[in-house]
């Protein structure tokens, strides 16, 4: 065996513990605390493998899965930016990228091509896999945001025209997803979780 | 599209983001606050992407990282059983059972029996990738007492031969790993975060 091999492989098992403090702005649906990057990409993984279905092309699942699980480490250095902060994500790309470079060269040369090549499908959403991964991970946070009444929405006062901006082109890829979102964000503005955008966004005045 | 299929699986996405909430013993290594199931399943799927080599027998891993995302699932309901209470491990099975019949049944049936299958193949532990996930089930959180100087250890007043006996039966079946737990544990007890045991089990007086 290789010791100095599977030292690097632990240094690296035991760094990216630190996605577990790395904390979003969603609540998780109990509102007992905000969701962080670990739990998320867990649940974004899981979320995977239950909808993979709804993909409409042709799916590695097991690609998709890797990729989810691996999708937020640079956030491990470059923290969350959240979705609807413009200022933040201004150099968001360049903290990523110093992110990558660091915490993938812990790897063994290998595993760091295989998991930064990972993070960078995902990135550049040129594959079904990087396209689908992408369109469950606009999902996730909206589920949580609708099942906590909004929480998240009210605090930053989101209207439904920034939630359907910012999502479309990443979830529009998986139409089943696409259209939930759609119909949960509309159901989220009756309910007054989501402020109304300009009128060709909002639902009728009735409830649902 | 079949509405009440999708529904049935937004409910489970929803249902399951509960594992965020149960809490473990071992602490995060940053020490912020203790794991939760969901960050340590995450933890764990990444580490058999990390480690697949070292199992001895031909493996799936496409199929052990899921079993990694699902092995934990049923503790929402039944919560974590502490590894070393012995008192709580004698209905662990009985209630993990009723948790897996709650939680299952939410899914469509096809995707019910599909995780179940996951999760019922991880306990078993007859199968390569239940070996092997298991054994890095092990190594996580030993992991995360190591490099914490061994903070749950020393609340609960942990002795070597105590984490000898439960690890060994899971994590022996990769031997590469296996060796790495015994050196940690040994190097715990020289630095006092660990207990001795039995003299059979603890390392020489002299440092490393």
């Amino acid at each position: 065996m290789d010791s100095e091999r599977l030292e690097r492989q632990i240094r690296f098992a035991v760094e990216i513990d630190k996605l577990k403090s790395v904390e979003r702005r969603t609540w998780l649906v109990d509102r007992s605390r905000r969701e962080d990057a670990a739990g998320h990409s867990w649940h974004l993984a899981a979320m995977c493998m239950l909808l993979a279905e709804y993909a409409t092309e042709q799916l590695d699942i097991c690609r998709a899965v890797q990729m989810a699980l691996v999708h937020d480490l640079v956030e491990i250095d470059a923290g969350d930016t959240y979705v609807y902060d413009t200022e933040a994500a201004a150099d968001k790309p360049e903290r990523e990228r110093r992110a990558a470079d660091r915490l993938f060269s812990l790897l063994p040369p290998d595993q760091a091509q295989q998991w930064r090549s990972l993070w960078e499908e995902f990135e550049g959403r040129q594959t079904p896999e990087a396209r689908f991964v992408a369109a469950v991970d606009r999902l996730q946070p909206i589920l949580n945001n609708y099942y906590t009444g909004g929480a998240a929405w009210q605090e930053h006062h989101i209207r439904i025209d920034q939630v359907l901006e910012r999502n479309r082109p990443f979830a529009e890829a998986v139409p089943a997803l696409w259209e939930l979102i759609q119909r949960l964000l509309q159901d989220a503005v009756r309910q007054g979780m989501l402020q109304p955008g300009p009128a060709s966004d909002n639902p009728p005045p009735s409830g649902p």
